[in-house]
């Protein structure tokens, strides 16, 4: 079975899709992945448009996904897709995924995990039932210098952790562009599409894990402040979080789709008893320690660099100073879940930090996430519980 | 009277002191002010050895600034000192202020402002009664860019302000210093010098000013979280703030002492309805303003700079590139406070520019933040009412 | 023919190969080229390991170019190959892209050209007599900014250009690591492989490329001086240019690989009388332009970016802020080049941004700068003419 | 005699200078130095307007420097000037600093040295021969940063020293901004007042003394390429030299005025067997170390800082991370004559530390460099010595 490509069908991703595109190139970019079949559209003309830009054949694009998993089991095991790639806004999450998996196949499923809190949980289920791999893609934790983070957290350079700020100021929501045919806003403001919150669900989740992720720590408690800026939305576009962590140490995570002017720059920065560390997407190849007492570190990403954990060695691409970037962070999420799905096939144990892809319990503590920093914001208490 | 420097009387300042020497910088870098009294500690042995080292005549050395004031008096008005600069620690600020403003001495304090927010009603009280200039050292607002920044918002250039993310990161109390004869942080960290708070008396309120400052928006609400984060302290070593404003915007304010290898990088971002833009102290002759449509812009600070404003113009001693730092932040306000000075000798009206230094009115709103940050901290409630 | 993937065979790439992998990793990224066939290694089992690592079929993997070329004429033209990636040492450039072109393939050639000036002209005329396609893989001109950069030169933005910085700081052969049996550093150190030049070959030549490319200008002169560092080298290591165009516009060259400490840096300055321009791959997403009177401005690569070119556009894949790095700009090439290679199949004229990518002028250029950088070099005599 | 100020008397500076209020600042930051006495024109209506404004008594103004060094001596001892500080254009140096030197005045004179090589070797004697204290004001070797890189390398950090890159690009002079009667570009663009080079006088010399003072190193060859731009221009505006060192090290040194858009960044960058560094007055507080197999790491200044060189802590005023600039650069110069000064009138012996700011070999050197570069621009030769 290791004598092939991985077969991947695409569910979502058709005409107008941002994120399609991006699970296409990271999928492909590794070698080990091919796409294999599509539902894009829930429209058949269109899913079918995109099939043939993509170069499949007729026979492997189809209307739904529900077609899919059907025609697909009726392939030959070994020309069958092997997992799908889910990628339609956060309504269209929980059912396809539940399907997929009861069908057999493994699923690598965009973020947020779910509609709703209650069907992460229920979806949880579904995939320690079946028992087959799942990766939702909080894209940052795939940068090789967040992992190399992890790593010199988990190792003790940091000490205990006592400060975390996490923030991801984006300023694409700062006018009423959803009001502009702007698909990508359109379905983010609309709480039928997006669930009970936008900003937070959308790249707040991606904060909120990426603090968990890095850290090792888990949220106990929060404050949530979110706010909807712009007249006429219905969802939050913008809000803090004041957050304690189950250590005892705090954090500030700030979250904005209206901070006017700026991109994606989602940045980091970790305070420990001994050291402190920083990372930001604008600079994603570089990474700071910092010291009390002696000169700060630069950290770098590299393939020939020599000082690196195993972690971070096992997502790089290039030599140092040969830029990665987003399409290579999503690319690691692909590629360690195709080396995890061979090595299962081939009946051999997963190198570890292969299998350091973000998963159900990342997306059940995202739902939740989101669950809560509504529930505080609309509360007087200063502190709300988080619990699953 | 415009026929000679302006004549400055120091007290505090002593053995030990790091602000102290800040101060007599600031004041001499123009050429405006001589030092030519001081008080520099209350041990009359201690004052002697700085006047000595300072080159200032015996006769003008004090043990005490009771001293200072009753000789000081005794001298003919065109000798005698014309004002004080106070650097004690913030237990020592409203005695010696209020006493030289009684005694006609016009006053520089380092900030904040006093002991207990009381005393700060008390002094402004006083500071009005006697007509006197008044200078309290915040000194970030003396930084060009962020005089321009300020400009650039009170012109309309970002339009309504909508988001405020302001940070003071020291990382120099990550252990517990204090306890090494640390002059610096023995009494920061005593409440019985520090009063009710030390991270956010002493940093935090120059955040909380720089915002105000900038934004030109005035504190409402506010949520904080304080922490004692190194063991046997008594007062916060970090916090955070949620923050509402009067205009509607909200914010958030960070500040730590034990953000672990972290030094001074006080930074501001303000994002409006038309652009945002962002100030650092570690980039401190760069203003970025960002667009949501077109190439973000950097401002720079340089006295050949064509097209900055004259906010920023009356701030600035070199050319563009030839760097600016701390002590030019911090001689502005002197030297503002100095031509202030010259132009109520002669009976001139002073630019609008000079008067743009600190006063009694950020002293007063500084205490209350303290006042608040403090009693929101204790509380369950969410919002606590910032009210003067 | 436009219903399907274009077929690349590969020729080197083999175990140990770094560039190897970067061509199949960019050639993938876009779905629009696939692996068909390679001849990865002059040793048949290792080429034959390449090829199952890589899933290739084994009747596609062979242990020759020659036999690859004569063994996919022999298929179907719908199943061959339709071009071939080069991506061997360079003293094996020449042989095997004459082979293919008069076999009807066209060809993506790893740079620099060829071993010998001499044997870059004579394949030059082979490419034109062909009239096939034909890519020499120059990366950098391959950033989206780069482009942008082109473009603002080229519409005048900076005016008439009189000024020139390109850099190229390596460390990697900071010492003999080519006595470690470091395979990269072996044969680029070796003139039997490498050429006359080793430094100056292989990333001056990028660095020559970037400024004629960047400004639009050519260079008529030039003074060099290569040095051999690292003791027992028989090539340069190390070097600098000074340089003079052929609109009056003078440069500086520096290209080192013992610039210890330094990754792959390369950087272009470009002064005009109206403005300049700065680009860095170290912040690949980022132009900045300088203007003498007005504030500074920050270009930025994003899909999302209102302002940019379509030069600039054509080659994006995320939006801003996502960032993009040596891979996308590497695959941009491979993407441009597929996309000719479709219009011309379909009959159809290719968008001009598309035929951007560097082909044999700029190969045959790059070769003569070798060659007169290296007599140069040996001259006492200051200025070379530049001449073809 | 330790007791006071040190009095300095200012020869230039008058309405219009740049220069001078640099000198002023400087003298007057640290407390050890008042201006006493003035020539601040060879107008005598205008040194009596800048001896008003500079607050000095009428009868210490002086309408020329012979009348100044006249007038002082009949001074008492304790009452005259200690030094003069010349801040006149080139052609103004050698003549005032030798009558200067010859009546028993210790000097500080803005560099270049002279006006001539010639005058420079001849002043360099005069300084020897009276064993005065000269100061010539390389402003960028008083920056803390600059002197720990100096220590580093001179302490072996770096190894033997292979490659050093200098630059200084300046974009003020982009356009013929001298026709406009801004007095900085009149004089320096005039043969009359400049000397036989402007670009490589005012800013090349600044490059090239920084190199030798980090580097420790001495050149011995040179090519130099100087470019005339702006049309009407008499003097350079533009250079390139290519440089070899006593040590069999090579270099390149890019000056500039016509780097359109640029302020005052200059750059230095030394690679060495071990680990290279960099710096550049843009982030001045910064030192970058670049190690080949670890980490880079970030030197910081201040006065806290627990790793820095006694060298670079005697420069300092501020903690870290409160930026200190060029004026502090430039106070440090004269913070060390001023405490040599100190010792040598009590009879001790200064701290090395203190010795080290620019002198006599410094300018000779320096107009060395000019006549070198300007010799060999002109010659067809590719290396010329560079001998004194």
């Amino acid at each position: 079975m290791n004598n092939r490509k991985l077969k991947m069908g695409m569910i979502g991703g058709g005409p107008g899709s941002f994120i399609g595109a991006v699970h296409r190139i990271s999928a492909a970019m590794d070698g080990l992945i091919e796409l294999a079949a599509g539902a894009f559209s829930s429209q058949a003309d269109k899913s079918a448009q995109t099939g043939r830009e993509l170069f499949l054949p007729e026979n492997r694009v189809y209307g739904s996904y529900d077609e899919m998993f059907e025609k697909e089991l009726q392939l030959p095991e070994d020309e069958r897709i092997d997992f799908v790639a889910i990628v339609t806004p956060n309504h269209v999450h929980f059912d396809p995924t539940v399907k997929a998996l009861k069908n057999g196949f493994h699923v690598v499923l965009d973020k947020p995990m779910t509609f709703t809190y209650e069907e992460a949980k229920e979806l949880d289920q579904v995939i320690k039932d079946t028992g087959l791999l799942f990766c939702l893609t909080h894209t940052y934790t795939g940068y090789p210098m967040v992992k190399e983070a992890k790593h010199l957290i988990a190792t003790g350079v940091l000490g205990k952790i006592r400060k975390i700020y996490v923030e991801y100021p984006q300023g694409w929501l700062w006018t009423d562009v959803e009001n502009t045919n702007y698909k990508q806003a359109v379905w983010r403001t609309d709480p039928s599409k997006s669930g009970i919150a936008n900003c937070m669900g959308d790249i707040g989740t991606h904060a909120f894990n990426l603090a968990e992720y890095v850290s090792g720590l888990k949220l106990t408690k929060l404050c949530a402040d979110l706010n909807i800026v712009v007249e006429g939305r219905n969802l939050d576009d913008d809000g803090a979080v004041l957050m304690k962590f189950d250590n005892g140490a705090t954090g500030v995570l700030m979250a904005s789709q209206i901070a006017t002017g700026s991109e994606n720059n989602i940045k980091i920065r970790v305070f420990g008893e001994k050291a402190g560390l920083e990372w930001q997407q604008d600079d994603a190849n570089t990474l700071i320690v910092r010291y009390p007492e002696g000169p700060d570190q630069i950290y770098r990403t590299g393939g020939n660099i020599p000082y690196l954990s195993s972690l971070a060695m096992e997502n790089i691409r290039t030599p140092g100073g040969h830029p990665e970037g987003y399409l290579e962070a999503f690319a690691n999420l692909y590629r360690n879940f195709a080396r995890c799905l061979y090595a299962r096939r081939n009946g051999e144990t997963p190198k570890k930090e292969w299998e350091d892809f973000p998963g159900a319990e990342d997306g059940v503590r995202g739902m939740a996430f989101v669950e809560h920093v509504v529930k505080s914001s609309k509360s007087d208490q200063k502190w709300t519980n988080f619990e699953l």
